[in-house]
C-alpha cells in the first residue's frame, strides 16, 4: 500500500464531466489499495470570473479580500470531486487548505508555506477516505486565509507529498510530460523519462510551461520526487528527481525557445561604478522582470563607455521604455535600441558540467544554419543565445537535432 | 457609538450593483461612527447552481460535502462586500463563519449553533473595520465546516447580536416589515411598528414568509431585539421584542393565509389507544411535516370509531397517501379523503390571552361571509381555521377588516 499525492489543474476539472474523469482515475488507485491525497485547482474560468467581479467594484482590490474570494474556487472543486468519488462508492472527504494544516506567512496573494500539520489528512486517510485538499491556499498562524500565487496548486501537492512522506507525487497536466523541446516547433522532440531538478528549473524558466520554478525549487529542497504526466491518457510521464550519475552521461537534456522576450540596448553608457545598479534598480522598482543581462568590456578612450543589453518580457516593453527615458538625465547614455523581434534559444543539461566544447558546438550549428547571435549568456548547466525571431524556430530545430536526435 | 448587526439576504446581494447598494447603506452607519457587523447570504441563484452541479454527480450528495460546497456562496459575498466598502474608503474585512468563531454541532446541513467566540470580530472592529461575516455557516469543534439550514443567515445575525451584546440588530429584507396581513391579499393591511416574539413565531409558522421560526425562537431565548426592515428604502421597519403591557391592549396582531397546505381525513378510525400515534409516527418517519391535527369524540355504538383530520404541506401529498395506504392493513379505517383545495386562515395576537370572545367573533365574521369552516385549531394566542380555497382570500379580508381596519 502506497501513499500517493495526485494534483489536477484547472483544465483537468473544468466541468462536471472532467471532474468525473478525475474521480475515475483517483478511484483506480484507491481500489488497488493505495492511500490517495488529491490536490485540485479551481475549475477553469472560475477564478477569472471572480477576479472580474472584484475588479468591477475596485480596480485594485485588497489582497486579503481577494484571497478570501479566490479561495472559494478550489473549495468548490474539492467538494464536487468528493461527491463524484462518493457516487462511485469510494469514501472521500475534502479539506480546505486551512483545514489541511497548511500554514503560510501573511503575504496575501503570494504567501509562502511555513509549515504543514497534516493531522486532519492523516485522520481522514486512516478512516479509509480519499482525502481531497484545496490547492493554492492556506492560512496564516492567526487564521486568515491566504493564497500561494501562480503555480500554487503544484506547490501544495509537492509540499504535502513532503509533509506526508508520500511514496509518489503525480502532477497531472495536459501534456504527456517534459519534452526535449516543444513538439510544435521541433517534430523530432522526445518525451524525457527523467530529468533533474536543476534541468527542470532551467527548462521551467525558459518557456517550457509545464511548471513554475518555485514548485520545482521546493521539491529540490525537500527531495520530493514527482512525476509530470497527462490527465488525458495512461502514458508514463517524466520523473523529476535529484541528479544521478546516469543523467550526467547525457550532455543535453532539452532545447527551449522563448519568443516572449524583447531586448533593450543602452548604447554608450559611461563606464563608471553604479551605472548598471541604477538601471536595474529602477526597473525592479517598476516590477519589470529582467532576464538576460550582457555587458561588454568598455571601449573608447577619453570617456570610456560600454553597451548594456538586457531582455525583458515583451508586455513590459512600453513601461520599460518609460523607465529608461526617466534615466536619461541621470545616466548619460548615447542611445536606446529596442527590439521585439528576438527569440531566446536555450540548451540545458547537467552533463555540461563534465563535458567541454558544448558552447562551441552550439555556435557552430547556428553558424551552419546562417543564424547571427546577438547575445550570449551561460550558466553551469545552460547556454542561452538571443537571435533574430525570423530564424528562431529553424535554429531550435537545428540545435535540437544536432544534440538530441 | 452603537454596535449594530445588519443582515442582508440573497436578493439584497443578488448582483454587483446590489452589493454596492448594501455597501452604501452600511457606509452610512459606519460614517456616523457606529461599529457595524454585517451578515450576508449567498448571492441569489448561486446556491441553486452549486446544488445543481452536485446533484448532477449524485442525487443525494453527502451532507458534509454539500456544506463544504455551499459555504463558498456566502464566502464569495463577504469578500465582494468588503471590496465594495473599501472602494468607498470604508475599512472593511470579512470572516467566514468558522473564522468568526461560530461553533456548531456536527449535524451537517442543519447544524445548531453551540457557542460563539467572537475574538476575531472584536479585533477587526477595534481596528476600525466594518466586519463582514458569512451567514448560514459555522464549524464543528473539530474544525469541519457546517451550514445552519434554512433561515441560517438570520440566525447568524441574531446569534452574533447576542454574543456581541449589540445595541441593534437589523434584518434587511425585500419587504418593509411585518404586516397585519399579506398586502397582496388584504389591501387594508398595515405595517406593524412592533410585534412580540410569540406573535412573530405564530406569524412565521403561518405563511408570513418574513423569517424562519428558529431565528425568532433564538432571539426570544436570548432576548435579542431585532428590526425587520427593507433594503430598498429608508422606512422604519417592525421591531420584534418581548411582549409589553401595551401590546396586550391590541387583541389581534395579524391575520395570515396559508394556501400551501392540503388536508387528509381518515374516516372511521377504530377508537382504540395508539391509533393516532401509529399514523403520525409513520408520517414523521417519512419526514412529512404535519401541521394541524383535529380529532373529534367518537361516534357509533358496537365498534366506536372516529374521524381523524390533519394538514400537511401540499408537495408532500403523494408521499403521505403512500404512507396512509401502507397503514390500511394495520389500522382498519373505513376511508381516506384528501383535499388540496383548502386554505388555512389564522388570527394571531397576544391580546387573546386576556380577551374572551375572539373565536366567537371570528366564526361570526366567517359565517357572515358565507364561509364554511372545515377544521378549527386554537392556541393561547392563535386561532386557525381550515376553509375552502375558493373563499379563502375573501375570508381573510373579512376577518382582517373586522379586527384590524
Amino acid at each position: 500500500m502506497a501513499l500517493i499525492v495526485q494534483k489536477f489543474g484547472g483544465s483537468s476539472v473544468a466541468d462536471i464531466d472532467r471532474i468525473r474523469n478525475v474521480a475515475n482515475r483517483v478511484a483506480e488507485y484507491r481500489r488497488r489499495g493505495d492511500q490517495v491525497v488529491v490536490v485540485v485547482s479551481a475549475m477553469k474560468g472560475v477564478t477569472d470570473n471572480l477576479i472580474e467581479m472584484a475588479k468591477s467594484l475596485m480596480p485594485v482590490p485588497s489582497e486579503r479580500e481577494m484571497d478570501m474570494l479566490l479561495s472559494t474556487g478550489e473549495q468548490t472543486t474539492i467538494a464536487l470531486l468528493a461527491i463524484a468519488l462518493q457516487s462511485m462508492d469510494i469514501p472521500a472527504a475534502s479539506l480546505t487548505g486551512a483545514q489541511a494544516g497548511i500554514v503560510t506567512d501573511g503575504v496575501h496573494s503570494k504567501a509562502k508555506i511555513r509549515n504543514i500539520t497534516p493531522r486532519k489528512i492523516h485522520a481522514l486517510l486512516d478512516a479509509g477516505n480519499v482525502t481531497i485538499v484545496a490547492g493554492f491556499q492556506g492560512e496564516t498562524s492567526e487564521g486568515h486565509i491566504t493564497t500561494l500565487g501562480r503555480g500554487g496548486s503544484d506547490l501544495t501537492a509537492i509540499a504535502l507529498a513532503s509533509a506526508l512522506k508520500a511514496d509518489l507525487c503525480q502532477i497531472y497536466t495536459d501534456v504527456d510530460g517534459v519534452y526535449t523541446s516543444d513538439p510544435r516547433i521541433v517534430p523530432t522532440a522526445k518525451k524525457l523519462e527523467e530529468v533533474s531538478y536543476d534541468e527542470m528549473l532551467e527548462l521551467a524558466s525558459l518557456g517550457a510551461k509545464v511548471m513554475q520554478s518555485r514548485s520545482v525549487e521546493f521539491a529540490k529542497k525537500f527531495g520530493v520526487i514527482f512525476e509530470v504526466r497527462s490527465s488525458l491518457n495512461d502514458n508514463p510521464g517524466t520523473l523529476v528527481k535529484e541528479e544521478t550519475q546516469s543523467m550526467e552521461g547525457v550532455v543535453i537534456r532539452g532545447v527551449s525557445l522563448d519568443k516572449n522576450q524583447a531586448k533593450i540596448t543602452l548604447v554608450g553608457v559611461p563606464d563608471e561604478p553604479g551605472m548598471a545598479a541604477r538601471v536595474f534598480q529602477q526597473l525592479a522598482d517598476s516590477t519589470i522582470n529582467v532576464d538576460m543581462i550582457v555587458q561588454n568590456v568598455s571601449h573608447g578612450s577619453d570617456t570610456p563607455a560600454t553597451d548594456l543589453s538586457f531582455t525583458i518580457d515583451k508586455p513590459d516593453m512600453a513601461r520599460a521604455q518609460t523607465v529608461i527615458d526617466g534615466l536619461r538625465d541621470n545616466i548619460n547614455f548615447v542611445d536606446v535600441l529596442a527590439d521585439e523581434n528576438i527569440g531566446k534559444l536555450s540548451i540545458v543539461g547537467v552533463g555540461m558540467r563534465s563535458h567541454s566544447g558544448i558552447a562551441a558546438k552550439v555556435f557552430e550549428v547556428l553558424a551552419g544554419a546562417g543564424v547571427n547571435i546577438q547575445m550570449i549568456s551561460t550558466s553551469e548547466i545552460k547556454i542561452s543565445v538571443v537571435i533574430g525571431i525570423e530564424k528562431a524556430e529553424e535554429a531550435t530545430r537545428a540545435v535540437h537535432d544536432a544534440f538530441l536526435d
